[in-house]
């Protein structure tokens, strides 16, 4: 099964029936070989989630017409390792992740698997893009957001991406008339205001669903969120080195 | 319950009744109030999962002798999450995860749900700490671990953290007079070389086990890896902004 053709890793969180994925798998086909392997269930805000103390199950899939698919009982991150280790066998050319069904800007870029799965291919050092589209419906419309994956995607496969990077690409739950184009700029600063709503089950033991609001302290310009608000897609260019370079020399001042 | 003490929330990624969370427990009573919130079972790999399909449980637990504590059904982060905003009547002074089991040095600070609780109080704006013994043994001895825990706790204390900062604490595993000190330094680029034990179970049919080899290519100077190696404890400023900022000239030029 030899190919000159860019071998394309194609994976999610949302699992391996949702929209947004067959969106995917639809634009990568002409841009090459493409291989599935997505999880069995919904694995949203799995974050870079392994899984290590439970056998993993790999099935194959039919879900997908002339594709080599497979599902996976794993988490997003699971399913990049499983795909080049276990099902490749070579290295793909480029990781996509998603569509996912719903906004990953800002620091949901750590609470989401389907940024992780596309961090999980940067640690690879292989060209790796995670795509979200703001709309969280199951039956949302892909039309834009397909437009945008094909463009990115084709100048990833042509241009390669720079070392150790991945790209978290968010696109704007907008008819084509209002789309702007797409802007590189950074993740804002935004967070997490949660709460818990408490319930009592039927033997009035509590129980709690996180929840929250969402909240953007970051005012500056040149954010995704800022971008997105404007009608724009976000490409952020996201790294796995933690390091906060800036305060190693203040911390170097503590008594330690 | 008021009182002029640091309130300190204590959580980890081993479970509740794991020997480094009793060990940072320990270090933290002379410290200030110390509250415990920590998952009821292993979390460990779980990454910056939060539970979102499920709901929660969380129990008052009698494990910790003159200490409110809480064991909890879902991941470290959740655990952050509900001690903040369910459990504290306010923010609490200091967030502390660990003493792990095992190190979480370089990009294991992806998957470690260690770090992602401490990385969850940064993002929290809270002063936050993850700790972590280089030995995976349950029943490792973490006496030189407690006194770098000590110190850097009351460092934090005396000299705030950097905002959006959190420190990665990775302590080796050696007797007190092969012990160096303690050095600040970056996340070292070494990743795992994962492979898959496949298996065959009682019906024939595949499973899965994901092991792989951790092989350091980063052969620079003032990484945690190269601090361990040489009987340092390594502490690494840790950030929630994942933007590669460098990157995103690069991007510019791309015919997005």
């Amino acid at each position: 099964m030899s190919s000159n053709r860019p071998l394309i890793l194609v994976t999610n969180d949302d699992g391996i029936s949702a929209k947004g994925l067959f969106s995917l798998v639809e634009v990568m086909k002409p841009l090459g070989e493409v291989v599935v392997v997505a999880p069995d269930s919904p694995q949203s805000g799995m974050g870079h989630a392994i899984t290590i103390n439970h056998p993993l199950r790999l099935e194959k899939s039919t879900l997908f017409e002339g594709i080599t698919a497979y599902s996976c009982s794993g988490t997003p991150v699971d399913c990049v390792k499983l795909g080049i280790y276990e099902v490749l066998n070579r290295k793909p050319d480029l990781v996509v992740s998603g569509i996912n069904h719903g906004a990953n800007t800002s620091t949901n870029v750590l609470y989401s698997g389907t940024m992780s799965a596309a961090i999980e291919g940067a640690m690879e050092w292989l060209p790796s893009i995670g795509f979200s589209l703001c709309n969280f419906d199951g039956n949302a419309d892909f039309s834009i957001a397909k437009k945008v994956v094909s463009t990115i995607a084709e100048q990833t496969l042509k241009n390669g991406m720079p070392k150790g990077i991945c790209l978290n690409v968010n696109i704007p739950d907008l008819r084509e008339e209002e789309f702007k184009g797409v802007k590189v700029c950074r993740q804002a600063h935004a967070y997490w205001e949660d709460s818990f709503d408490k319930r009592l089950d039927q033997f009035n033991r509590p129980y709690y669903w996180l929840t929250g609001d969402f909240s953007d302290q970051d005012k500056s310009e040149n954010t995704d969120l800022y971008w997105i608000e404007r009608g724009y897609a976000s490409v952020v260019p996201t790294q796995f080195d933690l390091t906060a370079y800036e305060a190693i020399k203040e911390l170097e001042n503590w008594s330690l």
